[in-house]
């Protein structure tokens, strides 16, 4: 079975917590880190405030993930916090780093902006101290790397590179073996409630994690319901997987059958 | 000034964590409850797993906010495990609540559907003990109230009814008076770093969240930096709040014209 492999994410920004921006990088790396065989246990937002990132950081280390990721308030402004926050959880100092300097110094040269690093622009070069910087490939600020800790930029093309390009492989790696098969029904005639106790079934005679049932309502034509039945299996390699999941199916469609439901 | 009244979003299911449903639940809640004049300090989103939901319910009771709204997990099926998740948190049990079991009833009824309330479904009216069931005036789950926790489902239309109705004129209660005033600049020609100074300073300087600074880059036109300048300002009512947003205003468009920016 490929190992579990138990990722956390916290997303800092006060326009999260708003109604101002809907949180598309969560979603985005949720879905990565799920199709590379790695489970997303939770994802915290919180607003800029250096004791609510702070707090926040501690807790998702106490829960012990393989690795955290942050994304968000790495830039120049008042209320870029998450690396002091970072750097607070961790009773650290931070400090201004020469490598990220550079790469800030290359970030400008690369757009041809003449832009001195002042006291303000070296605010994205000031890291926890014995951390590493990653280069940002798209804007200005680095990611920040320190042990299990990812410290991504917030603007989704700067975070989704870093991501790709430093953190899938650990995934991968982490995970290991993997494969994974989905498959999804679109029933009539049969509620979720008719087929809860069968999935219930499958799911608990099954190891962990190796089987995602799920139902989902597609409401009623008239008086009768409609839904989806998805069906996804996971493991070691695409023969067993397969294999599982015909199992599986076969059942669920027989109970749809028994229950006078119908696939469209 | 209005009154801080401090909310909690606990949102619940695999799906969130996977990449397969974006998390517009707390989006949605977020904008209705910043609108309003509230503050929601965090979100948290976790897996269909009762420890997880345990965990994250006690942890947001003892931050001790006003209200804390979960999403998500009142269904019918094995994956549904929000209120014994609350329940734990509260080391309370849960047991079948006759009100409940009669708005299960009607809700059928109302939709002409001929179920029996057979244990399967009598699962959406086994709620903790001592808390009360809120009818879903769409769906079948009934929401949960407790003290200051409000168990709301995840499919958004039904949630979004329930939180007008019972939720958000809490929100207005707690906050008081309010007003808020927002303004956009689109500039070019200063970028983030140019601004930085001027703006914390302006938030210093005024009270904890009558002010909210926010610049938010727009690329460069070759290398010339855009960004937008945001100004909220929020207060008792609209004439003092109007008043402090002009003066504001005035300080950033004349540091903007002093760094050779100019608005578009």
């Amino acid at each position: 079975m490929a190992s579990v492999f138990v990722v956390e994410l916290l997303c800092v920004g006060n326009e999260l917590l708003s109604g101002i921006t809907v949180n598309t990088n969560a979603h985005w790396l949720a879905g990565q880190i799920a199709k590379a065989g790695g489970i997303v246990s939770r994802t915290t937002v919180v607003r800029d405030d250096l004791d609510a990132i702070s707090a926040a950081v501690q807790e998702a280390l106490g829960r012990n993930p393989d690795i955290l990721i942050t994304t968000g308030g790495l830039g120049a402004t008042y209320d870029d916090l998450t690396l002091e926050g970072v750097a607070m959880a961790l009773g650290r100092k931070v400090s201004i780093n020469k490598t990220a300097a550079e790469m800030l110094k290359r970030s400008y040269a690369r757009r041809h902006l003449n832009y001195k690093i002042n006291k303000v622009r070296l605010k994205m070069a000031t890291i926890p101290e014995g951390s590493t910087p990653i280069e940002n490939p798209v804007g200005s600020a680095p990611s920040v790397m320190m042990g299990k800790i990812f410290c991504l930029p917030g603007v989704p093309a700067e975070m989704k590179l870093v991501f790709k390009k430093h953190i899938l492989p650990l995934v991968k790696d982490g995970v290991g073996k993997y494969a994974a098969k989905e498959v999804n029904y679109n029933v009539t005639g049969v509620s979720e409630a008719m087929l809860a106790t069968t999935l219930v079934r499958i799911v608990r005679s099954n190891p962990r994690h190796a089987v995602y049932l799920k139902t989902h309502p597609r409401g009623y034509k008239k008086t009768t319901p409609r839904i989806r039945v998805q069906i996804i299996c996971r493991g070691d390699d695409a023969v067993s997987v397969g294999k599982r999941l015909e199992r599986i199916s076969k059942i669920i469609l027989k109970k749809i059958s028994e229950l006078g439901g119908r696939i469209e």
